[in-house]
């Protein structure tokens, strides 16, 4: 027996290969879409017809956006000085969430891991050297995960990258943190960055 | 600043209305669509846009379906005589999975809820009372919800069918179930319903 038909039965398995929904989750989602045909259905499917006609890759810095370069790169109010590097693209909105960096970005599409066989070439490393050394850059910030993969890819990173400024993000107590919850590599990190008061 | 332009972040508000996603599981669903473009976001609107032209409900039983009558009304092996009534179109499917029933159903659309202010009117009851009345049925299956409402639905629609078996689903220890994380409820009504084994 199919679920409704076979159009139907074609939706949900799709749904269910997004991340965070599973066969059982995007049962419910489909059956509330075709209920809700108006609000919902109609719109959704106009909407991805959209982004799969205008979604793009930002050439200059890995974004995605609706042109060749995105929003971001082609902000005349941005700082074209300073670039954050990040692995993904959610990791850049979720900086652009927090609104304090005004600068442009870089997004590796990736992490270097050996496990994996992500090597510098399948990340867009070597864009991000020439960019450096073509335009004026005068600092790069590292904002990769504090992980090892992440750490092993600021290092590589930073060698890479001549006659501009590397930083990376700051390491410690995040805000609302409660010390006994922390684990010890916080703890140590945020007492060896230890500031006056 | 907007996330990858207006076009997504549409396509993440709406996708946010989906049951089971938030706004950040949404985002991370469309960020993964757009990376998979040609294996998830065109084959998934393309699947909307045909499930939004072909979805209809069955204007006989209210399930789901392609066409003015759906598959399992219209197919030939499945009895007539009796008739599953059930809350939603997913407890339809989920009844189908199970595979064991091999009648038709009757979908009300909802359950009677004086809170909600949902009355026999709003649901398909007065189409069940027709549908039995009209056709050579033998009996009717309440396989509602074991919750207030639920037994109060089932209550009024059995008061309303006549000449006809109306029967219930079997309340009890459900299959793998342990009693020590039974409730009360549940333990009573299997105890009550006890047979010789």
């Amino acid at each position: 027996m199919t679920e409704g038909g076979k159009e139907i039965e074609r939706l949900i398995d799709l749904m269910a290969r997004l991340p965070g929904l599973g066969p059982r989750s995007a049962r419910r989602a489909v059956l509330q879409m075709i209920k809700k045909k108006e609000l919902l259905l109609t719109p959704l499917a106009r909407a991805m017809v959209e982004v799969a006609e205008t979604a793009r890759l930002c050439q200059t810095c890995g974004n995605i956006g609706s042109a060749a370069e995105c929003d971001i790169c082609r902000d005349p109010n941005r700082d074209g000085a300073v670039i954050c590097v990040v692995e993904d693209v959610a990791d850049l909105w979720a900086l652009e969430r927090a609104g304090v960096f005004k600068g442009r970005y870089h997004v590796l599409g990736g992490i270097l891991s050996a496990l994996d066989g992500v090597g510098p070439e399948d990340l867009r490393i070597p864009q991000l050297a020439e960019r450096v050394r073509d335009s004026q850059v005068s600092e790069v910030i590292l904002a990769l995960a504090a992980t090892i993969d992440g750490q092993t890819t600021a290092h590589y990173i930073a060698d890479q990258l001549d006659g501009v400024t590397v930083t990376s993000l700051a390491q410690g107590v995040p805000i609302g943190g409660e010390l006994d919850y922390l684990d010890d590599g916080t703890i140590t990190a945020a007492l060896t960055a230890r500031k006056s008061f």
